[in-house]
C-alpha cells in the first residue's frame, strides 16, 4: 500500500518479468519507508536430503580466513560457514562448558547439505582444506546428536555475550569474504584503542561479521567510546570494500553513516525515490535518512 | 553514471548489503532510462560436471504442460526445459529435415546438469514423468553427439520461422508455469481470430513463451492485424497472471501496454523514479513510458 492509499501489486509467481522498474526489489529492504507491504508470495525451498556438521579450530586467524577463501575457490558453497574469534570462544566456553580450547584464535563451524553423495564429498574436501590451512583440531560430527553439540558453541554466542554486562550492542559490518581476517584484526585494534570490549562472530561465508560490544548504558562515557569504536569499525569496513550493514538495515542508529557507504550522489538518489513514493513523509519517519551525516573518524584515503 | 554526470557505485563483491535502497537491482533492467552503466562486476558460475539431454513428444498439449508442472513438483530444476508447439515443429522439420513427427502438438526439450549421479537420477525421474503423462515418444541422448542432434530442433526454431516470410516479430509473453497450455491455446485462438500466422516456442521452465508472427512489413493491413493479435496476447497473458515481457524489456513497442501490467499507480511510481534520476529526460528518451496507454482489446474481468 502506497502512502497515497493506493494499492500496487508487484512480483508474484512469475519466474521472469521485466515490465518496467523492479519495484519488488526496491521495496524489499526499504525498511517501511516507501510503502507498507501487506501481502507477500514466498518461494519455499525443499529441505535437503542430507546434512553434515563440522568444527575447525585455528591458532592462526589467517588460517581460518584462508580456509573460507579456499572453500569458495573449490566451488563449494557450504550451507553454514560461521566464525567465532577468541574473545567469543572464551565467553561461550565459560557459559556453555563445552571444553573448547581457549588458546584458539578462531573457530569455524561448517555445515553442508544436499544430496548425500555430494555432502560426503564436500565435507571430505573441506576437511582436507582445514588441515592444509593448519587447523589445530577438526571434528566432523558422526551423527545428528554430535552435530547438535558442535552447533551449541555458535548458537550460544549471543546469549553468552549478552549475560556479561547489562547492555549488548551487536552490529553487522560486512566485508568481501577475502577480507575477513583483516577486518577481525581491525575490530580488535579499534576495541583496544577505545578501551571497550568487543567480541566478533558471524557468517564468514557471507563476509558478514557481528562485532558485539558488551557495555552498560548507564555509563555514558563508556557508551560514548563504544559509539566511537563502532563508527571506526564502519569506516574500516568501507575501506576494506564492505558495508555498514549486511543484514540488519540502517534504521535510526546507522542513518548518520549511510552516506559513507553510498556517497552523496547515491544518497540523493535514495532521497529522490523516497520523495517520489512518500512526498509527505508519512512512512516510518526518521528511518534511513539522518538530519546530518556523521563526520568520519579517520581520514579516508581512496 | 547519473544524468547529472555524477558517478555512483552500487553492488559489488559483497554477499550481503542492505545499506539503503537496492539501487543495483533498480538499475538492472531499467533499459538505460535511469543511468548509464559503465562497469559491472559479474559472478561466474562453475560449469557443471555432467549434462544429459532428452526430447519428449506429445499428441496432447496438456500432457506436455502437466509434464512441466510435475517436474517442478518433483523438486527437479532442469537446466533446460524448452517447448515447441505444432506450427513450430512443422516449420523446423521442413527447415532442418530432422524427421520430427508432424502430428505432435508439443515437443519438450529437457536438459539436466550438475553432479553425474544427480543428473542420472533426475533424467530417469523426468523420463518416468513424461511416460506417465502419455508422451508419445521419449528420447534420451546416449552421448554428446546425439544430444547435439536433439538440440538442433529447438535451436533452429527462430531461423526456420524467420525464413518463411519477410518480417518476423517475436514476443516474450510470460505466464506462471502452470498456465503454459492455456496460454498456447489462447495464442492459437487469437491467431485464428486475426487471420495471422503465429508459432509458439519458448522456455517452458520459466513460463516464458515466444509467440512469433511471420508477416510482411509492406502489407500494412496484415501488420495491423498482427499488432492487434499481440495486444490481445499481452492481455491474455496478464489475465492468466503473467506479464507483457519476461526477458526482452518494454522498449518503445511495448510501452503503451506497460500500464496493463503494473497499473496506473505502479506506472506513476515508475515515472516518479524516472523523474528523480533524470529530471531533464536525457537518458534513452521514448523508452518504457508511452505518451498514451493503449486501450484494452477485450473487456478485462477481475
Amino acid at each position: 500500500m502506497l502512502a497515497s492509499g493506493e494499492i500496487i501489486r508487484t512480483g508474484g509467481k512469475l519466474m521472469k518479468d521485466v515490465a518496467g522498474y523492479d519495484l519488488t526489489k526496491l521495496l524489499v529492504g526499504s525498511e517501511g519507508t516507501l510503502a507498507i507491504i501487506t501481502e507477500a508470495t514466498l518461494k519455499l525451498v525443499p529441505p535437503p536430503r542430507a546434512k553434515k556438521t563440522m568444527l575447525a579450530m585455528y591458532r592462526d586467524l589467517y588460517g581460518a580466513a584462508r580456509t573460507v577463501s579456499r572453500i569458495i575457490e573449490a566451488r563449494i558453497i557450504p550451507a553454514t560457514l560461521e566464525f567465532m574469534d577468541n574473545p567469543t570462544i572464551r565467553v561461550v566456553d565459560d557459559f556453555a562448558k563445552l571444553g573448547l580450547p581457549l588458546d584458539m584464535e578462531a573457530i569455524l563451524l561448517i555445515e553442508q547439505d544436499g544430496d548425500p553423495e555430494a555432502v560426503e564429498r564436500d565435507i571430505a574436501l573441506i576437511e582436507e582444506i582445514c588441515i592444509a590451512e593448519r587447523a589445530d583440531r577438526v571434528q566432523v560430527a558422526a551423527d545428528r546428536e554430535e552435530a547438535e553439540r558442535l552447533l551449541t558453541a555458535r548458537r550460544s554466542a549471543f546469549t553468552a555475550l549478552a549475560r556479561l554486562r547489562p547492555t549488548t550492542i551487536l552490529e553487522d559490518a560486512t566485508v568481501p569474504r577475502s577480507k575477513i581476517a583483516d577486518m577481525v584484526l581491525r575490530i580488535n585494534e579499534i576495541a583496544r584503542k577505545y578501551n571497550v570490549t568487543i567480541a566478533t562472530f558471524g557468517h564468514a561465508g557471507d563476509g558478514n561479521l557481528h562485532p558485539t560490544a558488551t557495555t552498560d548504558a548507564r555509563d555514558h562515557d563508556e557508551v560514548h567510546r563504544v559509539e566511537q569504536a563502532f563508527a571506526e569499525i564502519f569506516e574500516a569496513s568501507i575501506e576494506l570494500g564492505g558495508t555498514i550493514t549486511g543484514e540488519h538495515g540502517v534504521g535510526i542508529v546507522k542513518a548518520p553513516y549511510l552516506e559513507w557507504k553510498v556517497g552523496s550522489a547515491g544518497l540523493d538518489m535514495m532521497k529522490g525515490i523516497k520523495q517520489a513514493f512518500d512526498p509527505h513523509r508519512l512512512l516510518n519517519p526518521g528511518k534511513l535518512f539522518a538530519k546530518e551525516t556523521r563526520k568520519r573518524v579517520v581520514l579516508h584515503h581512496e
